[in-house]
């Protein structure tokens, strides 16, 4: 274990996601001072081998680097902010999830307080890290990732540096949720339909797991398209994909189902319809969500 | 080639779809009578081997088998309907994608005229039809599936029959639209947010492709936990998404990018959230989406 390995850290937010950060860094042999509001969610990293904080000051002031992963920037402002002193030339990695606007804030905050701050998103859930399927995305003063990647990567798997503009791992994090989450709640919706219409989730999931695993390619066939504003349709047009969502909402509605997420999608493809881009590829719906701002 | 491959078929609807079921019925020697509303979309059928059909009634009459693939049932329903008697006695595969209801009221039609139905759902694009990659399903009377499979193989891949029931691929169908495109319209949608943010889609895509390349085996997951009534979260709570979808819309609203798809998925996240089962596995959603009938 190199030296460099040893540094040190500080984990405020004791969460399932803080607990796997905390032992993440214990188990790559790193001194880890921990605080939570509330204490006994300390218990099992002590007895790993942690130390408990006596409070944010004292647990911060412990470490170099404080990572703090909590329910939202509000709260992260609430713990950090009586221990802006300490805080002051040491490092704070703030692993909370929010929006790209909240990120900047926290980050003009954090320089006017002379804090070096990396703001990051954990893309995969708490039982990943530490280990090789791990994903978090880092934004913030090239400097402080440099100083401090080696740390971080004993969070496990993946960890990308994605620029100094700090609400560019919170822009990545909320456009990834958007996609998994609105994807999951298809899922979710697709097997009620078909449990409203006598198909069993056993029956459904085969062919589920075919349709969802064309995803991957669609993507990169996307992302294609809307570089290189490639819109010339060779398989879907917005046209037939909105017969396809068409046909749903109309069998989800007849079998008693709310049906107001694939609506949504529709009134979308139908504005870019209505727009006479009905024979493009169904690409240009990203440009749909964009022009109804 | 066996002499049960070179039973005559006809093919009603030469769209990119009808022209791809043609090509592949020609390409595995079946003798093909082709017939389309605008004439001129045979023309390449033709030069390929197919008979254009004088009008419906001779391109019925031409084949033992006809299937149809058109826009929607009222389009199926107002081509082959003057045609009823050259249908008697003769098997109508109907691969045109609309709701159960409709393929259950085209199954009674059929049955009426004393017409073999069996209705049928295409469940990948035109370009696989022939080769391995193609999924149909159908349902429909077992002796007419027994009679014909052979002959529909030739559509290629995988062809499935899903019971007596006309509606079942109809269902299956639906479902799976559902899933594909609440999908793939999150995926626009995200493409869209990441581009208000300052993320290009090149940016975004190596990522994205990771997040939807972790939906077959969730599908998977959601059905065993449907099927057996488990949601007990180990991962992932209804309150964690509504939490993370909540984000989502927040930071694309402040955007100005249009997020009603995924607030209609928070609205039902939330449902479940006041009805007392937040801490439940992402699962429970499908009956949200049920409940609120």
């Amino acid at each position: 274990m190199s030296e460099d390995r040893r540094i040190p850290v500080s984990v405020i937010g004791l969460g399932p996601m803080g607990r796997a950060l905390a032992r993440a860094l214990l188990t790559a042999g790193h001194p880890v001072t921990v605080w939570n509001r509330t204490r006994s969610r300390a218990d099992p990293l002590v007895r790993e081998g942690a130390r408990r904080g006596d409070s944010v000051v004292d647990t911060v002031r412990a470490s170099p680097l404080t990572i703090t992963c909590v329910i939202d920037y509000d709260a992260v402002q609430r713990t950090v902010r009586p221990a802006v002193d300490a805080l002051r030339g040491r490092a704070l990695v703030n692993l909370t999830a929010d929006t790209p606007q909240r990120a900047r804030e926290m980050a003009r905050w954090a320089a006017g307080h002379r804090i070096d701050y990396l703001d990051g998103a954990i893309m995969t859930p708490a039982p990943t890290i530490g280990g090789p399927d791990a994903l978090v995305l880092y934004s913030g003063p090239e400097p402080v990732w440099q100083r401090h990647r080696r740390t971080l990567a004993a969070l496990g798997g993946t960890a990308d540096w994605l620029g100094a503009e700090p609400g560019r791992a919170a822009a990545h994090d909320v456009a990834l949720l958007d996609a998994f989450w609105t994807a999951m709640s298809g899922i979710a919706h697709a097997f009620a339909v078909a449990g409203a219409a006598g198909v069993t989730p056993g029956d459904l999931a085969p062919y589920a797991r075919g349709v969802v695993g064309l995803l991957p390619d669609l993507v990169d066939d996307l992302a294609r398209r809307i570089s290189t504003d490639d819109h010339v349709a060779d398989v879907s047009t917005v046209r037939s994909a909105a017969a396809g969502m068409s046909h749903v909402v109309e069998a989800s509605e007849a079998l008693g189902l709310d049906a107001a997420q694939l609506r949504a999608a529709l009134a979308a493809a139908r504005r870019v319809i209505r727009d006479g881009h009905g024979d493009d590829d169904f690409a240009r719906l990203t440009r749909a969500y964009q022009a109804e701002g």
